[in-house]
């Protein structure tokens, strides 16, 4: 998954362990797991050259990390040598969990 | 490494099979291992759930991506389990290769 991280969120994952996110479009901090108790332990975080992303390896509670149910946020192939439009490729497209039962809403 | 596409990037990359880039801060396209060599040839270009973000594995050229010279941007830690500042730990320190003799100019 990629997500934003503010000031505030890169201290409180530096210092819990936890992975905390910034949300722009709703001007709020939080915590990874919150609602749907999938919390990420940082295993290890790594800043790069220029200092503005961080790239954190995490030990993943529950099923997934994506708000759609599945493992990862990254479920769907881009084919390559087109030009103009492209028909995304599914992998990885079972859901690993239900998330309407996990947010309680239709998130999917 | 972590770099900003614009929607030409893009397509040029979908088309091309080779990674391009766009620079916000000079405002140009550019395709990577333009002036050191080091091109990326993708094996895979995946979107995440909200097509906001794209992931590639590419075979990188030359001897690393990064333009301080090492093989991954990301070549320090950030310590956990601390507040207020952090020292960054060193990881795969060494240089892969010269920036200067790459690029001709003083970038590490």
């Amino acid at each position: 998954m990629v997500a934003h991280m503010n000031a505030e969120a890169l201290a409180k994952t530096i210092a819990s362990g936890e992975a905390w996110y910034y949300s722009r479009s709703r001007r709020a901090l939080w915590r990874k797991g919150e609602s749907s108790g999938h919390v990420q332990r940082v295993l290890e975080m790594r800043v790069d050259c220029d200092q503005d992303a961080v790239w954190i390896k995490v030990e993943q509670a529950g099923a997934g990390a994506c708000h759609t149910g599945r493992r990862t946020c990254f479920y769907r192939v881009v084919p390559l040598g087109q030009k103009g439009g492209v028909r995304l490729e599914f992998r990885e497209q079972d859901r690993a969990f239900d998330p309407a039962a996990v947010y309680g809403g239709d998130k999917a």
